[in-house]
C-alpha cells in the first residue's frame, strides 16, 4: 500500500461529502464510477434506505436528496483507508449536522453513520464504486 | 471475473449466514479474515450498530449477537457478487426472521437489512474482510 494510494483514495472520499455539502450534482457524477468500471453496478445505500444499484438510479436518488436538503455538513472522523489493488474501501463515521425542507426554520439536526465507500481504480484515476452509510442507533459498545 | 471466483465467494457468503443462524463461533471465526490479510482491521457493522474494527473485536460482537439470539433465519435476495482481482464485493438484501431472549415466547420479528460484504482472496481461499449492515426503514424508491 503505498501512502500516495491512500491520500488519493481520501481527497477523492473529501471530494464525496463536499459535493454533497454545496449540493452540486455535476461534482457528485464525476466522483461515482462507471458501471462498466465495476463488472456490474455502483451501489448506494443511504442511511435507513433500500439498496440502489446502478449509475443512473443511485445520481437520481442524489439529485432527490440533494433537493431536500438545506443544509447539511459532514465531519468525518475515524477515517480508515484500505487499498488493495485495483480496490480501496474506505470505513468512517458521519457526523452530521442537517436542516431539511421539512424542517422547522432554524432547527437543524445531528446524526452519526456508520460508513463503508469503496473506491476502484480506472484509467481515470480512483472512482466512487459503493456508498454504504448506516444510521448508528445503539451505543458504541464497550471494549 | 471468473465464474469460479463468484462461486467461491457466494459459497462463502453462504456459510457466513449459516454459522449465524446456527450460533457457531467456530465456523463464525472461520468466515473471518485476519487483520493481516487485509492490511489493517476486518470491518463489521451490525444493523444500527457502529462500526466494530479488528479481528477479536469483531468476533466479540458475534460471540454476544448470537447468545442473544434465539433463532434467526436469512433469506437472501438481489445478490450481486463482483470480482476484481483478490478483492470481492458482494452485495445483497437480507430478509431476516428472528427471535431474542428479550422477545415473547413464541414472537417472531421480521426485518429487512441492505447488505455489502466485502472478501479478500488469502492463501487459504476467500475470507470476509468486512460486513455492513444497516436497516431498511425506508420504502425502496420507485424507479
Amino acid at each position: 500500500m503505498e501512502i500516495s494510494e491512500v491520500t488519493a483514495v481520501e481527497q477523492l472520499n473529501a471530494e464525496f461529502y463536499a459535493a454533497f455539502e454545496v449540493g452540486d450534482l455535476d461534482r457528485m457524477a464525476q466522483v461515482w464510477a462507471q458501471d462498466e468500471d465495476v463488472g456490474g453496478f455502483v451501489v448506494c445505500v443511504h442511511p435507513g434506505g433500500p439498496m440502489v444499484r446502478g449509475r443512473g438510479a443511485v445520481l437520481r436518488s442524489w439529485a432527490l436528496i440533494m433537493a431536500n436538503t438545506l443544509y447539511i455538513q459532514f465531519v468525518l472522523t475515524d477515517i480508515l483507508t484500505q487499498v488493495s489493488g485495483d480496490i480501496a474501501v474506505l470505513t468512517c463515521a458521519e457526523n452530521i449536522i442537517t436542516a431539511s425542507e421539512d424542517d422547522v426554520a432554524g432547527f437543524a439536526a445531528g446524526g452519526n453513520v456508520a460508513t463503508t465507500n469503496a473506491f476502484v481504480r480506472t484509467g481515470d484515476g480512483w472512482r466512487l464504486w459503493l456508498h454504504h452509510g448506516s444510521p448508528v442507533m445503539l451505543r458504541a459498545e464497550e471494549q
